[in-house]
């Protein structure tokens, strides 16, 4: 007996007997009020879909999977767990509180062990003979089929493309999902795409770039993510927030609690009324030196600073945003060319081009308040040894 | 020069400066954290749509009406502004504690002239030389063309079955708004759909039944619904949030509010975490007494209380929940018929089948926590004097 | 082991071997040449889907039901079987034909009985131990679960209402066929829709309706119909053609036969080129007498006669088309209502606003030459006894 | 005035009355019998979308990008018009008989000053006061802004890659043509995209490289535009037609003049009821050496006729299809950058991976009857001196 629930995305989504009580816990019924998108909404209004649906949608696609890949049912049932919950450990506002996590609790959003251990899921779980620990080895890509749910072309991105697209009105997203999946086959124990559909896989990588440079790291977002960034670490050093306690909240339980600490309320109101800083600086990779490219986070607030200082304004007004070259996990996704398995980034001519534009898009971010701009801008030009011009 | 939004309804919607200017202001900005569809989400996941890309899309309809009508600037431009800000009186979960407000203030969410009298929104329209009890009026269906903004056919209501449609999955919403809009006519005054459209009229009005049916009415909506009023009473009751303050605040503002009081700490709990109360009677129409339909506040109070002393559970663990019948204001949107002004209920053979429609959905519900079920339901049905079966 | 197809409104169709088969039959790959909506594309101009496509929907959501109900291989695969040939009956412009075919071959396209016997199809069907007649008694609506296939709610109305939606682009045929699939119940044999799917059923209905309104009977495509029919009868009746032939032919190999015969030449001419004939008069029900509504063939040739005699204008400048009034089978569809089977017509107090509704969207049609219009208006109001303002 | 017309694409499209005039002519209405995708209907069932509503498509587009660089009206009304009659060259079945119609007319379907000079078409311009010769210019990609028709990144492109994913279902024809439009700039007269939207251009790029691979160039639309380009020079040399005559006919008018001739009947009953020669032999570009890429047509013939020799077939029996390598006009797009006007190919890193990916896609087949297959590859193999594997 199944239960349905309607998808905007998947239509009708069934429910197993395994499925409805995971979704009745508590740390399943908190991803309500944690968006997909977190602060891209604050570019594309209607980007409000929560992590919730998200993980129904998972779960659809891994069944789907699961049944195309006709598995034994024990590995099936850990399969289809594995993905309903994959998104149990992310913090408010997901990835844009992540690092603050790992800084203060050392514990990255997949790694949900403990999770399972201290919480109802896991008595779900192994009521129904589903071992959480192998639910969390899934959900971190590892043991039999874990790729599935955490790999290079997982049910996470399938589901998430498709749905990012739907809810921001951008079409890039739009991938052949089915036609994906129903190219899965297990060779060896390992999850590969049928011959044929190169161009399928060699789609959701480019859905991903395209979507990267449109939505996911659309400045506005990055630097509402950057001032959440600060404002969270600010108030977890203050010791107003227990991390624990932190990595639980929802999105706006977190801006509730940055509003009642006076030196993060201002950060609070402006994500809230959308009065957010702007770029002093936004320049290419070929404009930075080597050494100030994907900064780590002490010598990031060393060097604001920095900035600040030369620029004369408090520490607060300056957010430095060097973040990593972004990398393309689909490349090394497995495709069967001639019945053996390669890597996509071996067979396909796409995926360099990719990730020169994945450089491309590409920029290290200052952000300021909209009346320190200029005086930013030149401090950080001059700390950072920015060549060409800085401004956006 | 206009600004652009992309919308996952609308795609491109333009912005003129003034709705720029609006849409910067504290209480427009609030509505991204009120859903449009409130408590739905608890039934179709996907529907966390919030009332600001909601605002925008009817901005959006209202600017092609104004187009398709020729209007000369000044009505233009209230028309637009209405539009954009029609939303902000709705207090935490809009409708589902319009009752609450109006119990305690007296005001209805219509009535926004206080809003725009006392926030920027008032000062940003003065500067435009436009008059904020002008668009007050409009907002509220009177004046010039009010009937665009607030009236039988409206684009408030073109956009939201559309937008409900996209995000719950649902397909009934899907309206042809565009060729709505491209009838408006304008006689004597009046907004008129022109000749030979009765059929896309209908649509209209048939699409909102359809969807009362199956997603505005749905029992578990309305039981979270009732169960976050009895809550709102008592916090509002107990002083502990002032009932300007309260009418203020954003759905998780609210909740919040609601489980850091102890007696309403159970609900908050309940609402967040889907452990909803249950139908311990759900009864059409003819199986209620007359006298129990359509109840009073204060009348529903005193039956839960009759009803919770027969079955001896505690006063909260009772929730009445007799709606009055559901009205078809499309009805009296006027359609051209041979040049003449009709009202479409006049004209549509079908309005009379579609209020008998209505009436068929009708439910008096009661609700209670899932172990009490029994002992409530006999209760009411003992103290309601319900004819049939009362179970759900 | 099944192969599949790409939809464009059901995305993937699988095909069981036996499907594969009679696909690859030419009476089934005739159907890629007779468009769904015949003639009207002169209207929509994406109206260009074919009775191929659609008659691949249908079977796929056969399949589905077939899954849903649970049914033994047998039935099912007649079941599927039927569900995929049921529009090879069909002639050249599917119904736009229909009237000439059964006047000179006295048979209806859902009898395909011969087609089966004198075709590959039966010799597919035979050799994979599927009866053929059973599956031309399905195909009319007989047997075990025929209703399924051609009856009140079959699986070929919900597939044509999404499909000329997603072609015309006129949104009003978006039902939810998933829910209603999900629904079927057999209860006692009988095809069912389960309880609380009340509204999921008048969705189809209301969606006929109105689909009716803006698509099916829209006075273009009534009047290229009319001016077919006519041609054809004289094709046939001047022996160019003999009558089985002319049933087996595609759309364009019909207009190319008309196009060759002297008598026949102007109306392919205007039918190719969209020159249309025009209303010289569009009258409601209420201004028609009794006796002029829903008339005979032999009958509305004798008026149009008459109608020529009195205009002075050629005999074949006049084309009366007076249908009969349309019926909604939807409302015998069976429902569950607190388990018990009853008529959808009888639960529903929409069925009677809808047939009304189809009653006020009939029209008399008088069609005539653009330059011949007010002689042939006079003299059909003149002959008809039409009341009120006949021109449209 | 304007009349609108529904699209399945883009809803609502106005026409002008300019546009509405070409419309009526017979050139236009023809297209409403040529399909878009040709054979693709072959593959994707659904892909029955005509050059007809394609050209509506195009002017729609033209409309708002005329709209969006405000350009003078006779320019306007000249590109306009152009869009609108950009495909009336096409002869039957479009590209597949373009060959045919080159080899015998010497003629480009992008040559269209004949037929304004010949038809009714040039009349309705002249009288409207539009050069038709310049029309015919801004057809061929001439004249001022000509690349908005016929150009790097047209808008004939942008309509035709998201109505073919309408039409197959394959998604990744999905572009964001309503930004691009927005982003037009004229710079010295040049059409040119506004900075910051490199990604939206590069999509139109990739969406073309995936639907080549996925639809435009698979294997049974290839094999069938052969069999169809074979037997149309048949018809020619034998002079059934007159090559004048022959590049007006419909689709399926051509199909008919091939099942009369006795020399291609079998060809057309092929065609007809899908029973399509198979590959015999399928190379990538590695394998096949230099001089057999991209063959002449006379060569091709030659080659054909020694595999058939050395299979001991009948000539008619082999089709060689060796097409040049896939070009990105995309490429040569220019985009501006910091206010500059470049070249896409030149900004963008992706161009040389797309590039390289459209030579990943190409492949040398030769087709058979699938009676003859195994003696025809060999032949091939051995007269061709293929590597590898040839088989598919």
């Amino acid at each position: 007996m199944t239960t349905t629930i309607k998808d905007s995305v998947h239509d009708y989504i069934e429910l197993r007997p395994t499925a409805e009580a995971l979704l009745d816990t508590e740390p399943m019924q908190r991803l309500r009020y944690v968006r997909q998108l977190s602060t891209v909404q604050l570019v594309y209004p209607a980007a409000n879909h929560t992590r919730f649906e998200h993980s129904l949608g998972v779960y659809h696609l891994a069944s789907r999977a699961v049944d195309q890949l006709e598995l034994e049912d024990a590995l099936a049932d850990r399969l289809r767990a594995a993905a309903l919950v994959h998104d149990v450990g992310h913090g408010p506002f997901g990835h844009q509180t992540e690092a603050a996590i790992e800084r203060h609790l050392g514990r990255h959003h997949d790694e949900i062990g403990w999770l399972l251990a201290e919480t109802e899921l896991g008595t779900v779980l192994e009521e129904r003979g589903i071992d959480p620990d192998a639910v969390a080895a899934t959900v971190d890509g590892r043991g039999p089929l874990g790729e599935l749910v955490s790999g290079a072309l997982d049910v996470d991105r399938m589901d998430y493309l498709v749905r990012d697209a739907h809810h921001t009105g951008v079409p890039y997203g739009t991938i052949d999902h089915a036609r994906l999946i129903r190219a899965f086959r297990r060779v060896d124990g390992e999850l590969v795409i049928a011959d044929g559909n190169v161009a399928s896989a060699e789609s959701a990588l480019i859905a991903r770039t395209l979507m990267n440079a449109t939505v996911y790291r659309h400045h506005v977002s990055r630097i509402a993510g950057a001032m959440l960034d600060r404002a969270s670490e600010r108030v977890l050093a203050d010791g107003v927030l227990e991390p624990e306690r932190f990595a639980r909240l929802t999105d706006e339980e977190l801006l509730a609690a940055l509003a009642d600490h006076e030196p993060t309320a201002d950060a609070a109101s402006r994500l809230r009324n959308r009065r957010l800083y702007k770029r002093a600086a936004w320049v290419r990779r070929e404009g930075v030196p080597e050494r100030f490219v994907g900064l780590e986070y002490d010598r990031t607030r060393e060097l604001e600073r920095e900035i600040a200082s030369v620029a004369d304004v408090a520490p607060s007004a300056v957010i430095l945003d060097s973040p990593g070259m972004p990398s393309s996990p689909e490349s090394r996704a497995r495709v069967l060319v001639d019945g053996e398995p390669r890597s996509l980034g071996d067979r396909s001519p796409l995926v360099a081009g990719l990730d020169a534009c994945a450089r491309e898009i590409w920029r290290l971010g200052v952000y300021a308040p909209p009346d320190r701009l200029d005086a930013v801008r030149e401090a950080a030009a001059d700390v950072l040894e920015l060549e060409g011009d800085p401004e956006p």
